[in-house]
Formats: C-alpha cells, structure tokens, sequence
C-alpha cells in the first residue's frame, strides 16, 4: 500500500485507528469454541463490524505462535480475510543479519511461499541497517521500526544517552538515511506524548504507529497535540480496549461501539489539525 | 537443561560445536525432494550424524518461518527430534512486551501449546528487561541476548557510546542484573575476538554464543584465546559451513567430515586452556 493510499484512507474514514488482533483463545466468548477455527471466527467477526473504522489492523504475531500449527493457520486465514484497500501489519518484531531477514520477508511479505502478505512488518533495530533493508526490497511494503516503546523495559536502553540524545533519537536519525518516510513508520509509545515534540524534529512526515491507547493508558488527545501532522502521520493503535470490549455473542457489536467512539474522537482531532 | 549438564557434555565430547540448522529447502540435495518433509528429513540426518561431535543445535526461525505452514511443520519435527541431552536454541530474536514475551515463551518452550520445547532461545535487548524475563519463569531454560553481532550493520548502533562504554557492553552490564549465569548467555560476534577480553569483564561467567566461524570468517583460536573460562565458557556455531559441507547423497557424511575438523580443533583448545 502506497502513502497516498493510506492517507486516502484516512480522510475518507476520518480516523486513524489501528485494531490489535492480539487475539487469546483464553479471552474469546465460549461460544466461538464450536467453530473448526475460533480465533479465525473471532477475528473475522472483529473485522467486519469495525472495518468501515479502522485504517490498519495489527495481528500480534506471538498470540498465534503460542499456539503453532493451528495458530499459524488462524494467522494465515485472517491475513487472507483482511480487506486489500485497509493497511495490515504484522506485529513481529522481528530483527536479524541480511540472510534470516531476507526469510522473515518472506514469511510475511510472500503469499507464495508462506500464504501471508502484509502490507508492513514491526522490526526492531539492534542489528542495524541489516534488520530493515531486506523488506524493502518488496515494493509497496512498509517496515516500521521500534523507535520509543511503551512498555517500563523502554527505560532500560532507549533512554541511553548516546551523546547525540536518546538511543530511540539516534535510531530514527539513522534509520531515517536507509528510506523515506514513504517506506519508513516508527513505534512510538503514547505513554510518552510530550515526547512526540522531540520525535517529530527528527521524523517530520513518517507515519508513527502509537501503541499504549486504551488498556495501556496513554492520551490521544496529548498524542495528536503533539504528534499530528498535515498528512494525519498517526496511526493508533487499540487492542484489548476493542476486541475484549465484549464478552457475549454481541461481542463484535461491543467492539464496534468501543471503535466507534475512538473514530469520533480521531475525527475531531482530524479537523482541529486540519487534516479534513 | 541445566549449567552443570551442559559443562558435562562439553567436557565428554570435547567439543563446544552448535551445529546451525538454517535448513533452506532451495539448498538442500535434490533427491530428499521425494520425502514428505525434505526438510526435516535433511536435518534428522545431519543431526543423526554429527550428535556425537555438538553439543548444541540451533535451528533459525526464519529459515522455517519463510515456508508458512509446511515450514513450521518441519521446524516442529526438528525440535521433538532433537536429543534430550543437547541443548537445543531456537534462534528466534524475539523482544517484545511482557504479555507478548510470554505468548512467544510458549511458542517456544511449551510443547503442550506449540509442540516445540528449546532449551534455550535467542533474544533481542531492545525493549528491555521485558523482553528476557518472561521466559525465565521457565525452569532450566535459557536466554541467549544479543550483544555484539558479526554483521555489518552492528556498527549501526552497537558501538554507539553510552557514557559508560559502547552499547553492547550496556546490554551486558544491565541483563547480568536480571539472572544468573545459569539462565542468560549472550551472543558475540566471533569477527570481533579481541572485544572477547572487554566482554569478559563484563559477563566473566556467562556462556557466550559464537557465530560467525566458517562461512562468516572468525577465528577459533582466537575467539578461545580471548574468550574461553575455566568451564568452557563458549558455543561456537557454524551453520551453511557444516550442512551444505556436501550436496549429493553422502551430504551427511560431508556435513560430519566438517563437523569432525571443528570438534578436533576445539579439543586442542579445550586441553589448552585445561578445561579438560
């Protein structure tokens, strides 16, 4: 998918939000338990009551690895079912030397050989240059490169001063020189939104995908204050708050109104910024 | 598989030898195509014929992961093949969040949910002590972090300078905080044996994991010279150097001939430094 398409998307929805499909078969309504598939059910039921709200969705790939063959195929199945004009990312955080990189792109860039083709892939960036270009050499594809986390570990060494700032301001100065902002998103914990001011002199037009909304506490408000751009330049992301908004069989309606309240706001902030 | 096991075997065998499964099914002989699972069948064979030389086997997560379904199939029959007393790596480089470390811990070290039990895998520092102690909840079971990598893009940000020397001795510092040198090793990079004297100051005890000998170009003496402790201390891996040895029907035999050469060098230098 191309940033044009995406920003598309955006205007046309009037949203931003991004739905985690960090989908537990321990967390599911009982009921789906009958189905040959019940993640796959779940997930596809999560996807068409929200589908017209959302502009990305996000399968977390460990969710499905924890559960391996049948995981695997409840991951292929929904990567098939995800509607082709909304952005999908896989969530794997993966990061290796050229060789293994060049194989996890086609684990989730290459339909042919694993039966699953993301729009964009989560990477993290130890390793350096080597974790990223192999997926670029897929045209269209996106790489999104952990930046500034949420998660408490965050403090250990994204917070390292480097002598040039933060190692997380280093890692996006740097990743910044192997592609554009057409190829390139980071991960930006909304925990941290007044640091979106700080992000922003060094990734002025990429898109940041925004983890931490809703079950992780983070304010979108702060989030759009500081990180909004002309093209939108957000994506954020929601999980537990929607899919687990309910329990019941009307679970998919229960996270279609959690979605829809998130849209209303995305949209508010959309025309304060002026991006509709 | 505990510290006091895997000494034991290092000092029966006279090796420290990891044999890298990085098994890519457009690489291996022809006529195992004809098997159900030319993969698998592939490294039942290597394993069949090199057990007595490694004390360690790391399949690559990638290698598996790029072929969907039928991939993690072999990946599976791989790890429930593999003996009970050699340690076994997932080379996986997972790191994320808490919750999604302990669905990756699963895939990997729950045979119950995954079908696959390593004794160990590999890990990515970036997000922290989230990204490690998850896994640690798993009794006998190891995490091998990533400090310093053989390959290009480690200058990227490995060498950056924390104030308190370079990054991967940060990483080092900071994780020897989480466990014992029971539970982590780390991975270094074998092109840079001369950092094996820096590295010890930091992680005296710590097994390490060595890639980079063979196809990669390290130096096994010098990675002994600088590296080796009173118990060993180090895994030395080769993968495409062992496995693809040979590409006929006698490619076990190769791969074993190979295997042999490291196993005889090691022992001299397992004498050497009076391990054994």
């Amino acid at each position: 998918m191309s940033r044009a398409q995406l920003i598309e998307q955006i205007k046309q929805k009037k949203s931003f939000l991004c739905a985690g499909l960090d989908t537990d078969i321990d967390k599911i309504p009982e009921f789906l338990l009958e189905y040959p598939d019940p993640v796959f059910e779940f997930n596809k039921r999560i996807i068409d009551a929200t589908k017209d709200l959302c502009i990305a969705y996000k399968p977390n790939a460990a969710f499905y690895e924890s559960r391996g063959l049948k995981g695997l195929q409840s991951l292929i199945s929904t990567a098939q079912y995800l509607p082709k004009d909304i952005l999908s990312i896989i969530d794997a955080k993966r990061g290796d030397i050229g060789n293994t990189s060049d194989n996890y792109a086609k684990a989730f860039f290459n339909e042919e050989t694993s039966g699953m083709s993301f729009d964009a892939i989560t990477v993290t960036p130890y390793m350096g240059n080597d974790s990223v270009t192999p997926y670029l050499k897929y045209e269209g594809k996106w790489v999104i490169i952990l930046a500034l986390t949420s998660s408490v570990g965050s403090q250990d060494f994204q917070y390292l001063n480097t002598g040039d700032g933060y190692l997380y301001e280093t890692v996006i100065q740097k990743a910044n020189t192997w592609a554009g902002a057409d190829r390139l998103m980071f991960v930006v914990g909304a925990t941290k939104s007044t640091e979106f001011t700080d992000i922003r002199k060094h990734a002025p037009d990429n898109f940041l995908l925004v983890p931490g909304i809703g079950a992780q506490g983070g304010s979108l408000e702060d989030v759009c204050k500081y990180g909004m751009t002309k093209d939108c330049g957000l994506i954020v992301n929601s999980s537990r708050g929607i899919i687990y908004a309910g329990n019941g069989e009307d679970f998919a309606d229960a996270a279609r109104a959690e979605a829809l309240k998130l849209q209303q706001q995305m949209q508010a902030e959309l025309e304060r910024a002026g991006v509709i």
